[in-house]
């Protein structure tokens, strides 16, 4: 395996052999280690010192399932922390397969000029970048794909990483050339620090991952796949209504946060569950059931048509249809399906971006439930106007210019689709990650709600500042090896999914690890990430949530009540 | 002496004595002290938890030459901190002859009413605020004048507060009907959070202040009159040109930051010069010397009026005129006054502002050395556009919504008009002040630039964290007892002016402290504000400028070269 180390400074490229200490690192592991050890803590995100890191996950681009997912890593611009951001598309798989451990992307061009890089067997080419400034990434993936085929790997940024938004993703073609986002923390603001537009990745004539015992790895793959099967939610809940299946589920429970966090309960919930988006996307001759990488067996994903059955959007997801419909209090789907293609148009993150809207609600800019409103404010971010700027720059920034005091974010990161009031694990989560407000780093929701690995009450204190460790500290080590967050479902159920999972790595780089080992590495890549935090100034102080979430929450009218310092005990490990 | 605590959540005003720990704090020591003692340093400073303080200096009121500065306290939205804010006016002695130690402001109203506050001797009275709600200051004061009489203090917030911009200050009349401001951390936000638009105060009747022993009183009282006097900066530099003296002396340093602190240098700087201003003072028979609140014999204000000889502002100061001039590459005196005469009738800080311009204009938003560019910024502020909302909530927030890295602030408030390159001493204050970025924590300019108190280089490091740390020291002690930051001038080269002073406070207070207790008083000051940021969650990398401080700083080409570590040494005391 090698690392490439692009300096934008001096517009080289230099691959470097893979350092004995990175060697078994993957994905997230790899990010954070790199950003933790060369990037100052206290540097500027948006500045020169800052550095942008690509790593596929340790078996992307082999055929264990599931397994094509990619670490996108650097000093997050919207909360000052390490910031790790997953993404499915086929970039990955391609990177492994041409055995690139990392991208290191460093330095800053003195000049003012866009740059795009293309990646193949033979090396990155820098070049500069002129005919697609400007243009969303439908365009500049169509464009793309013109130029280089359909198959061809696509890592760009759309028109809020050029405006360099707090809140802007990466976004990377998926091998149906539909978007999926790196979506949360604004590494697109950092790509645009960078002054690249774009990343082609081709990956023709590459060698493939090397597999150091290809049966034991083609036999733990098969018991994994077996697993996903198997199991209700990845087996059946999630193929059937993609991750929108949650919104029922949060409403029954009382979580699904509405009108800006006010309440537990959508009346409009109905109109836009998973239930009612498949019916719609039968009826419209979409898609319900399809995958965001190769090698998917879950395929959560769907293609939604409008009403005159053309295409809108894919990967329409739960936490963006809960955050353009319950927070801001619009139940119309189609409305929501225009936002969410807007954002990934114009490379934005949903959740952070649905958030600023209720927040710009809660500031009086437009009404709540004002849909049309919110398609307006999504085109001022795409125009970069004053007002698209503030939204642009997240919820917490949308608080500030508006004097709102009502602002869902920690570290100032948005809190996604799950009140911590009434699933309290993952409201442990979003306090103590490393990442700000993250509900997949750790996602206690499985527990809390859906019943998997055992049940801890999501309205009570007692047992979820374990339950949130033990996942973060699991999702850590997944994140790391490229499998999909979706495998955890599995893990909790089924400890042979979890044995397989090390079997792969295994077989793959021809180790010997057990369960415990794999752990390990999960903690020592939090460690990591926490320590760099600390050397940034983050302090116990920011693993909080804000004061507003004292306030009773309906249905089940619970706060919010574990203490700075309980939180701490996340850390005991 | 009694202090007023004033719940805005029930509507009720207290009447409480003076805990004995309080009994001999005034100012600062005593906004610090509250604040550190009664408001949740995690609390959102916008919210109810927040407490906004008054109080005025233990001279404040008395016959001491120079004593009416009021202290106004809070946790700043700006920065974060805890934050005292300083200012002249009449309202600081009316209120220490009422013999008020200081007004505790609580809570928040439930409904979304406005108020005014009405201090006399019997009392305060809460009103509920209609007809001033939107006007700007002067309307305000002119209004408040027109009812009361114009011997009645008031203290406002004008457009910036009711929009609760970061960078809003409050605003103080005095007693010739103009506009002084408590400028810096957003305090005006705070007031507009409490409901309060504006507060009058009516001394009619007030006791005066107790002096134990008058003739001693008396007596130390002249000998700091005299030691005013005699002091050539206090004397006659800011007499005669108002602190726009430092406009020439800056320059001719290379430490007047221009150009979005490019270069120490500005081409026009003898246009905006104070020699220019008085000039065009005279010519248009404006006024070269005036005071900010009675019994001052400094007298640095100044009234500038237009070609046509119309009245445009009062205390034009020396770093407004920097901000809105060499900053901005604008030369125009006039326009400069345009802009202080705009920021005073909406409430906003000039530091803050001008640099938060000076940043959109790095951002593209209009080019350096557009003055009407600027006063149409300023506008937009007025009107509470998205764009007036951005500027309006200071240099740092303006920097993110332009994805700028150049932005001149620590702890988020703007540095001000001394080039911490070229001015080492006054960087180290900035640094590390509790307040963020503050030149009047620590006013090094004096010793590095115009050689009172001796002269340490202003150039190389050696001597200047010393010098930073006794300036710091020897203000928080001031900023206790109401006397204006100049009267520092005589202390540094007269060791009878603080022994003058020392004698006051004994006087007052039938006390024995010596000139070391003072700086004890001092030092407990800034232990309180450290303490209080620190459970804030500020830590000393909090404690640095900005990355890009270590480029060349023409015309000496110096960098900015203090380690974190070697910062923090300003705390050994």
């Amino acid at each position: 395996m090698i690392i490439y180390r692009v300096n934008m400074g001096d517009l080289s490229v230099k691959k470097e052999e893979v350092p004995q200490e990175w060697q078994y690192l993957g994905g997230r592991a790899f990010t954070s280690a790199v950003v933790a050890k060369e990037v100052d803590p206290a540097c500027n995100p948006m500045g020169a010192k800052n550095k942008l890191v690509f790593a596929p996950g340790l078996l992307s681009g082999t055929n264990a399932p599931n397994s094509g997912r990619m670490s996108v890593g650097a000093k997050s611009p919207l909360t000052g922390t390490i910031k790790e951001s997953n993404v499915g598309g086929s970039a990955s798989q391609k990177l492994g397969k041409m055995n690139i451990k990392g991208i290191i992307i460093e330095g800053q061009p003195a000049e003012d000029k866009y740059y795009n890089l293309h990646v193949d067997k033979d090396g990155i080419k820098i070049q500069e970048e002129t005919e697609l400034l400007g243009k969303g990434n439908y365009e500049v993936i169509d464009t793309l794909s013109k130029k280089h085929g359909d198959k061809i790997g696509v890592m760009t940024i759309g028109q809020a990483g050029e405006f360099r938004m707090a809140a802007a993703n990466i976004s990377v073609k998926d091998y149906h050339g539909n978007i999926r986002s790196a979506g949360r923390g604004g590494l697109g603001a950092v790509m645009a620090s960078k002054k690249i537009k774009y990343i082609t990745v081709d990956d023709t004539g590459a060698p493939g991952v090397p597999i150091a015992n290809p049966e034991p790895f083609k036999a733990a793959a098969l018991r994994l796949g077996k697993a996903l099967k198997e199991h209700p939610v990845t087996g059946q809940g999630l193929p059937t209504y993609g991750t929108n299946v949650l919104v029922n589920i949060l409403n029954e429970a009382g979580g699904l946060p509405t009108k800006n966090f006010r309440m537990g309960r959508f009346e409009g919930a109905h109109k836009i569950s998973g239930e009612a988006m498949y019916e719609k996307i039968i009826d419209r001759k979409g898609k319900p059931t399809h995958n965001c990488h190769a090698g998917c067996v879950i395929s959560c994903s769907q293609v939604y048509h409008d009403e005159s059955g053309q295409f809108v959007t894919a990967g329409f997801e739960y936490e963006t249809i809960w955050g353009f419909g319950a927070v801001c209090l619009i139940d119309d789907l189609d409305i929501i399906a225009q936002a969410d293609r807007i954002c990934d148009d114009i490379g934005i993150d949903t959740i952070e971006t649905a958030v600023a809207v209720s927040t710009a609600m809660e500031g009086g800019v437009i009404e709540f439930g004002d849909g049309k409103g919110m398609l307006n404010l999504l085109n001022e971010i795409k125009k970069g106007t004053p007002l698209g700027r503030i939204i642009g720059n997240g919820a917490g920034f949308t608080g500030k210019a508006y004097g709102v005091t009502r602002v869902a974010v920690v570290k100032n990161q948005a809190i996604p689709a799950y009140d911590p009031r009434a699933v309290k694990g993952v409201g442990v989560t979003y306090a103590t990650t490393t990442m700000g407000a993250d509900h997949t780093a750790g996602y206690a929701v499985a527990t809390n709600i859906l019943k998997v690995g055992g049940f801890v009450s999501p309205l009570e204190k007692e047992g979820n500042i374990d339950l949130s460790r033990n996942l973060q500290i699991a999702t850590a080590a997944l994140d790391s090896t490229g499998l999909c967050l979706f495998v955890a479902f599995s893990i909790l159920d089924n400890p042979d999914a979890f044995q397989a999972i090390v079997d792969l790595v295994n077989a793959q780089c021809n180790l010997n690890m057990t369960g415990d080992d794999l752990n390990e590495m999960g903690k020592n890549v939090l460690r990591t990430e926490r320590g760099y935090n600390i050397a940034a100034g983050f302090t116990a102080k920011d693993d909080q949530l804000p004061e507003f979430f004292s306030e009773d929450f309906p249905p089940h009218n619970k706060t919010w009540d574990f203490t700075t310092e309980e939180l701490q005990e996340v850390w005991n490990f």
